[in-house]
């Protein structure tokens, strides 16, 4: 039984409607739904919460907004949210985490195992009705970078140790370093990279962050190695990979996240052999997960409990 | 120092001197390699111990052979060796075991996440430059099925385990049911398949296990599960797969192993769509791998103590 009833407001422009139901379905009464900077308008002005994707953050500096006290982002980033600058200080901002890790990691092990498991000539022999009983190699005894330990990174960790891998690690804070087998600190990318078979970035961008590996940290890499950005499309500067993956220096890279996105149709990735282009879907925001994660966040809210996924703005995630 | 030096033959008809040398590598000096059934005959004569390949069995019960004590089995199935009766009751038979787990839990894996994440579609959108974030499921809360609990399956129990699936096994023996979280025993198939996302086999082909996978097991799965064969093909009734995977009540076969192999080139396996045909591929035995467990073995027999994988030839593994 909630006896207070705070007024929530959804914004998305495609699933709000959804993600309104599963939250009242969890006993919550007043909650609004809004596709549009129109109906986000119309809602304002008694709204306390918000749970916004794409939300059209210039209206939370008018008046009409001034009763709102905190705002759940849908996704674990939030650098265009603090680049923007439009959200009031007095406005509680938080992050979605804990909820990507599985998704993530599984996208990262798909790919690791069909480059390692040579996927496309099994389809090819099949096709070709070719017996072709060839050796590929194992995950065991290679050595993966996780660079980012937060909970996406924690996870992938965690996976790489059931397939008996090396784990080394980069973070800021060092706290998570107790996960792996060796920690680097943000000084020390070159010798981080230079013994990895693979380099996996779960990294939130930020002002240290940008454009961190650059043709220098692609050419530290191990021939051969592969590069994973699940994280955010500008910690790779793709003016630099380019050339690196066009000169067969690393095996592959697969890449969820760009500059720009969606990706321009006339981007040379796309037709890149050695590159694997995906359309940021490695963490998908599920209504159901990210409902399920905001509703707990509620109750947190409701007791004055600190909230999870607490934005620090100075540190930028 | 190895002060004692028994007469090993190895016998493959491709990597005997391969093997051999990685087992002179170890310090035994008294190893000859023979391809042919004609080199096997010259060297019989001294041979205490045989590691052995598609080896020539009718030998073993002629005077030639009589200084034979140990056949090492290169592989982790030997239901042709004790089909064949043609090894006398009196020579050591044993098989590799805790060898083939990582690669073979890694083949599973492969195409586990080859067909959740939906990678065709991935490769298909960015042949055709198409931004497409679709979203796909997740292998967590999903139940997978382990018949065979013995190296190979605990070892994909583990990887499951990684990945936050439910696990359920089927054993015989029953010893290592703690492993799983629901446990069935060989008069429980209906019971055991009916709940299961994937179903993966690597039991031992035995008089107990043949056809074990018929029409009724077939049809007792859940609609749109998955099936997965990396122990034995005839573990299978493939007359009964057929119509099976036609019909479409089966999202996925995926096999490794046939009745007869190579997989015949007008079988119709080759060309369905939802039938995963591999090369018996999933399990190598890699030079260094297998002498590394043979060597193994070798001190533990030169010290009397019990060899690793030993084969009971009544229970049939």
């Amino acid at each position: 039984m909630i006896t207070y009833q705070p007024n929530i407001l959804v914004f998305s422009p495609e699933q709000a409607e959804a993600y309104a139901e599963c939250i009242r379905d969890h006993g919550f009464t007043s909650v609004k739904a809004a596709a549009t900077q129109e109906e986000a308008e119309k809602y304002l002005p008694s709204t306390e919460v918000i749970l916004g994707w794409n939300f059209p953050t210039k209206l939370l500096n008018k008046p009409i907004a001034s009763s709102v006290r905190w705002f759940q982002s849908i996704g674990a980033g939030v650098d265009d949210l603090i680049a923007d600058n439009l959200i009031p200080e007095n406005i509680t901002l938080t992050r979605i985490v804990n909820q990507f890790g599985s998704y993530i990691s599984e996208y990262v092990f798909t790919f690791l195992l069909y480059i390692l498991k040579d996927v496309p000539r099994m389809k090819q022999s099949q096709m070709e009705r070719q017996w072709d009983p060839f050796i590929s190699e194992s995950l065991a005894g290679k050595t993966i970078g996780v660079a980012g330990l937060g909970s996406i990174g924690a996870e992938i960790v965690r996976k790489a140790r059931a397939f008996e891998m090396n784990v080394h690690g980069l973070s800021f804070s060092a706290k998570q370093a107790h996960l792996v087998d060796c920690h680097f600190t943000p000084d020390e990318w070159g010798e981080f990279v230079k013994d990895l078979d693979y380099l996996v970035l779960t990294l939130p961008l930020t002002d240290a962050t940008h454009h961190i590996i650059n043709r220098d940290i692609l050419l530290a890499m191990k021939p051969k190695a592969c590069l994973i950005n699940v994280g955010r499309g500008a910690l790779i500067d793709e003016g630099d990979l380019i050339p690196v993956m066009q000169s067969g220096h690393l095996l592959a890279a697969i890449l969820d996240v760009f500059e720009k996105e969606p990706l321009p149709k006339d981007h040379v990735f796309w037709s890149m052999l050695n590159v694997y282009v995906t359309s940021h879907l490695s963490g998908p925001s599920t209504t159901d997960g990210v409902s399920r994660f905001f509703v707990e966040n509620l109750k947190r809210f409701l007791h004055e409990q600190p909230l999870h996924g607490l934005v620090d703005r100075k540190r930028g995630y």
